[in-house]
């Protein structure tokens, strides 16, 4: 089979275009196919292939256009035009394999005309002069920095297309692009179609003809797509995914037994982040706060003995810890450079600022690309470093960012509101953690192909994780317990029956073992482990079996993960009855307000007066108020969450919820791209929506009545700023106001109303008597 | 084909024998069965024939045994032995025909062994001679009523047959039906067994032949099934059905388009109650509480013009009405005597006691065999007499019973809890009313073949009724909402378009008609009426179509109905949408906290502490708080009701819900013969699980929030009896106090707390302030 063969006349253009989820790529093109088909002669063709990770994964447009009708009902496989949105690209994917004999090559680069040849490893320079390239550059990462449009380039990418492929002639071009860019941002307000407006002026002054020298100069290759030192299966199959080639794999390349390895984000290395954080260490307070906030897991920190330092690189960096727990130790923040997506929220939570100079903090943005050698030397040293002794950390926000994450990495956007919950558990529940995931957002950033982000500790254990449908996680993970339940059961009856042979006393041991702590339970995983060694030399049925099975006396921790759509209203009927039926699973809800991952369907969790898909109007209705339908049962503990409100009641709240015996919901408040502002500002406006009462803070524990005393405890205040303060803060309550402003005014007055009302109700619930009073009457 | 044909050997026992569903037949048959298989050298076969009616539909026995293993794979067509358990079947059911010649016929008559031949029809007659068939009678019904099994004749009934079959000897045959009592009654609770074991004792000396004469005696025949002024379907396929004929039926018997008649339960006339209310006219404070708690619509009260009394029958009562508000006008209240139960709800809701003999009522049960003619008469002139002016009514208990109820006579249990909720919904909304329902009895009662509750008025109007599936009533109902709102729509936009030709005057009247009240209502039909005849004088499209849907411009009534199984568990999710959604549907839950439909297994309603299927050690967890969880929306119209405790509350919570324009729920208190006791003490059941604080009664309406009040308002007050006094009283709670004291103790312990601190929690709730206070922190 001729792989080029070529179907498709001379005259039909081909346009390929690598993008990154969320830069904008997509929607820019989507207008250029509609604007060459509507307003010129051309028929036009556009087909875009992307997964379903979040924002971040590698986007590619196919643009055909021509005189004749377009019937290639195929992707394109040699394009006489190319465009990599995204410099990270040339190093990673192999474009040009898909460029024909003296196509166009537009780059979006760092380097200027001057510099970017040298910047090209081997394989590009010579695919260039082979096939006779032209070859354009823009730093439109720049462009858009200074015109205001923060990280998207789509526009500026967009403008430089036109100018070059010279479909429309130049002034036209613009002037189509921008009645586009009005059409599909008008609704989103003024300020944002301005924006664009000024990216587009300030593009042509910055596209560039490269000159192409004629022989190849560069000394560096391509690198490997993973590192020599990622395991067999991940360089043979996930690396060929990862390169956009996963349909050449044959059958037989797959694991027979369909088992897929965990901990595989680590091989990626996106490199998708343009600046990142920077440590200044001599003005940390070591508060952790940047560690819990992180949604990818790409700042760590660690407390280590002074010795482990020895043979760390020259650049690393450790200082004295301050606090008295671990007196005498050395204390290190360390950023994954290639892990990051550089979405800031590390240095806007970081309280420790240089006195003389407070934009100085004790983390600050830089570029990735001259850190980047550096700092990766540096992580892997730190990744080698001790890990914390778990039994001997105060569990708090400091305290938890001790414990290594095991979920990494994730294809979540940058500053997801929701994967630093995520992380949350596997630090604190560790192996132990057993997740029966709904699907949305979680499912897909939480276990996607090629990698996943669950990952294993140095004894390679790690949480066990599922994704059933999108409406019966609870249930789902309901079956979970129910099974080690009946399982741990049948444990403690063959530990018994075999007393005589294992000792009375290591069975009473763990039979009475104390698991609430984390002391608790690792010396009942070191009982267990002698059982084990007890049983190998025991030749019975029993003793083969309880071998198999030992490992269900260590208490297991039981959690439904997934957000609003599936906790209020798809999965709710199955929520209830999980809650209902009394039995200890923990539910966490990662509450955006909103269907996040199909696009921004309204859901019963977003708030009145909020604009989302199918409440294009401004919801009508308040959202539901799913913690108090919870607590309405007595025997289920409530929690209402948001990290960036108060992260300590967060962490508090994770931990009271695990060791009650009996139903958990915590609901917890995550930003998201889809309530429409930059994600850098995201810890702001969590502390806005708890500030003006739209999201109470709370914990309902029903340990506290059976001690007779009111079982809620109220953990915000009452309200401070109005509710418009913080809505009219975000796109999607704005929206409404720029469309339809008295019908703006009079919603937002009414959520005030309700979200006062409702503060209010709370407040008195929280300080109702609780005790035997109701008993005296009836005597 | 001979349909005659018998393959069986002359040694096979072939047993027929005709019960009434919860009379107890079927278990006693299965009790044979089991006696006969496991104790003698019998091979033994039963089969057990009866629809999904519940308690009073007629149930059919087939049992075999003899020497040889039995192969009979089919029901038996002649018998050697037949018993009818109940004798209204024998003016009802042509039993003899399955007959063989020489068999024994038993029969429960109320008739003795001297007066029992004159009382058999023609045919029965006729069949015993020529059949030479042996006869036995025996006044069970008298046994039971003598040794204290109430109506239950089961055990008495199943004496004769051993006494009579002679399959074991005499004293062998009553130690082992003793025996098998013991094993189906035991955990019931020993007083039940002992009521039993004297019914078997006392059979014996009341068991009678019958000698039979040669010739036929009788001049009356076998009456029609159905009267000769029902409608042609029900006489030709209705009226085969319930003779047990309906797999007669050809195909072509039914309407080619799937169209079945509703209203026709009015033509079974099931004539199972013994006794029947007797009213004493005198003593009567015509207060219609006999009327609401009816749960077959078989005692009804009618206001009327004295001259409409012109004609009446000889024995039909009537007395001057009370009240100011129809002075002048006469009074009735007037028993069906075919359609009566005899569960005696009306007997004990009367107030009206004889001073001088407390025990003697306005309402009085009296034996219905001499009192039937004469009262089918009279029903039938009272049925005839004018129905009041639903406009001049007040509507509280009193004046609702005045309304025609659209629901009647169904195949509920006699006594039924849910049944007076019902046909209160068809008394207050009429032929407005839409009925989406659940399934579980409310759809078996409500909708079941061969006839049909839901009724028409004197137009020929009345409710629309459908049952989809267990799990989307709601969901369902909430469709009916959103097609009749568009149609409703539809035709206000035609409206608009015609005013010219309609008249404005006429169509501003339609669209700003005030519909709340019942005045209201009658106004719009009239317009609508005036509308449809201006409408025919118009020939065009839009007129067409207008004259189709104008009936969309009277307001409709929409109602999801179903038991606790469909609204605490299996449809709770579309429950909860539709709550959540916004829209105005009313959702009516009849609670009587177990799947009752299915045979008793435990729903999130069921009572802490209760047993139940699935729940056979008492249920662990309290009752799930619906109501609590609803009026957590803060838009949703929640009513907590039990109209045995305070049924004004009732009627005034049907009406608040539905004049709400926005989602209603009401859930129902509803006494079942699951709860294990007599339902004649149903209504003492429902105070006390009021009084005991298990059921607070409650409203909480949206519309008192807007205006600044508590929406919420407690109608019961705090507990005055313990939760024991009250729960004891019924088998399901009694049941784990025999077989696990301790357990029961500290279950209903557990219960009496939670209960107490919920009514507390209720009580604050109600007592908390509303209004604007929360806003003043924000300034």
């Amino acid at each position: 089979m001729d792989d080029d063969f070529n179907i498709a006349g001379d005259d039909v253009f081909r346009g390929l275009f690598w993008g990154l989820g969320s830069d904008g790529t997509v929607g820019a093109n989507k207008n250029s196919i509609k604007i060459i088909g509507e307003e010129t002669d051309n028929f036009a063709q556009g087909y875009f292939v992307y997964d379903s990770k979040k924002a971040g994964a590698v986007t590619v447009s196919h643009l055909r256009f021509g005189p004749d009708p377009i019937r290639s009902s195929f992707l394109i496989r040699k394009a006489n035009f190319l465009a990599c949105h995204q410099w990270v690209f040339i190093e990673k994917l192999d474009m040009l394999a898909y460029a024909q004999p003296g196509a166009t090559f537009l780059v979006n680069s760092p380097f200027g005309p001057d510099e970017i040849w040298d910047q090209f490893p081997v394989e590009v320079q010579q695919a260039i002069i082979d096939l006779e390239l032209k070859v354009y550059c823009i730093d439109a990462t720049d462009v858009a920095r200074e015109t205001g449009m923060g990280r998207r380039t789509n526009t500026i990418m967009q403008t430089c297309f036109f100018a070059i492929s010279g479909i429309l002639p130049r002034d036209e071009a613009i002037e189509k692009i921008k009645s586009a860019i009005k059409k599909t941002y008008g609704a989103k307000g003024d300020e944002i179609v301005q924006l664009n407006f000024n990216a587009v002026d300030g593009t042509l002054a910055n596209l560039h003809e490269v000159k192409v020298p004629d022989k190849v100069t560069a000394t560096m290759t391509r690198p490997p797509t993973v590192p020599a030192e990622a395991p067999d299966l991940v360089k043979q199959v996930t690396a060929l995914m990862l390169e956009g080639k996963g349909d050449l794999l044959p059958v037989s390349a797959f694991p027979p037994d369909g088992t897929w390895p965990t901990a595989t984000t680590q091989w990626e290395k996106r490199n998708i982040a343009i600046d990142i954080p920077v440590w200044d260490e001599g003005l940390c307070i070591q508060c952790n706060k940047c560690v819990l906030v992180c949604p990818h897991a790409a700042i760590r920190a660690k407390v280590y003995d002074p010795a482990a330092l020895d043979g760390a690189p020259e650049t690393f960096k450790a200082v004295d810890y301050k606090a008295k727990d671990f007196a005498g130790s050395k204390y290190t923040i360390q950023v994954a450079p290639e892990d990051c997506t550089g979405c800031e929220l590390c240095v806007r939570v970081c309280p420790a600022k240089d006195k003389s100079n407070p934009k100085h903090k004790s983390l600050n943005m830089a570029p990735q690309m001259p850190l980047r050698e550096q700092e990766r030397g540096n992580y892997t040293f730190f990744l080698d470093l001790p890990e914390v002794d778990r039994t001997k950390v105060k569990i708090d926000v400091k305290g938890s960012q001790f414990f290594q994450p095991l979920f990494e990495y994730s294809g979540a956007c940058e500053g997801c509101g929701e994967t630093p919950y995520v992380k949350l558990l596997t630090q604190l529940f560790g192996d132990r953690l057993l997740v029966g995931n709904a699907t949305g957002c979680s499912s897909i950033y939480g276990g996607n192909l090629p990698t996943t982000p669950y990952a294993v500790d140095e004894n390679g254990r790690g949480p066990a994780w599922n994704n059933s449908l999108f409406e019966d996680a609870a249930e789902f993970s309901l079956g979970f317990r129910l099974a080690i339940d009946q399982t741990t059961k049948a444990a403690q009856r063959l530990l018994k029956d075999l007393a005589s042979k294992v000792g009375d006393g290591l069975v009473d041991e763990i039979l009475l073992a104390d698991q609430l702590s984390e002391e608790g339970i690792t010396a009942q995983r070191a009982r267990v482990e002698t059982l084990s060694k007890k049983l190998e030399g025991i030749d019975s049925p029993e003793a083969k079996t309880l071998a198999h099975i030992a490992d269900y006396l260590v208490r297991k921790s039981v959690w439904a993960v997934g957000g609003d759509g599936w906790a209020y209203d798809i999965g709710y009927g199955g929520l209830d009855h999980t809650l209902g039926i009394g039995r200890n699973v923990n539910l966490l809800v990662l509450d955006t307000g909103v269907y996040s991952n199909t696009g921004g369907q309204a859901s019963k969790a977003t708030p009145l007066g909020a604009v989302a898909k199918f409440a294009m109007g401004g919801k009508e209705i308040p959202s539901k108020d799913l913690g108090m339908m919870a607590m309405a049962y007595g025997h289920v503990y409530v929690a209402s969450v948001a990290f960036g409100a108060k992260d300590s009641q967060t962490v508090r709240a994770f931990l009271e919820a695990e060791s009650y015996d009996g139903p958990s919901i915590i609901i917890a408040y995550s930003h998201c791209i889809a309530h429409g502002y930059n994600m850098s500002d995201a810890l702001d406006h969590q502390k806005a929506v708890v500030e003006c009462g739209a999201w109470p803070m709370y914990r309902f524990d029903p340990r506290r009545t059976a001690m007779g005393e009111n079982p809620l405890k109220l953990d915000s205040r009452a309200p401070k700023i109005s509710f418009d303060e913080w809505a009219l803060s975000e796109t999607r309550f704005r929206m409404l106001a720029k469309i339809d402003p008295e019908r703006s005014k009079r919603l937002l007055e009414e959520a005030q109303r309700v979200v006062h009302a409702k503060y209010d109700m709370y407040q008195q619930l929280a300080k109702l008597h609780y005790g035997s009073d109701a008993d005296a009457e009836t005597n």
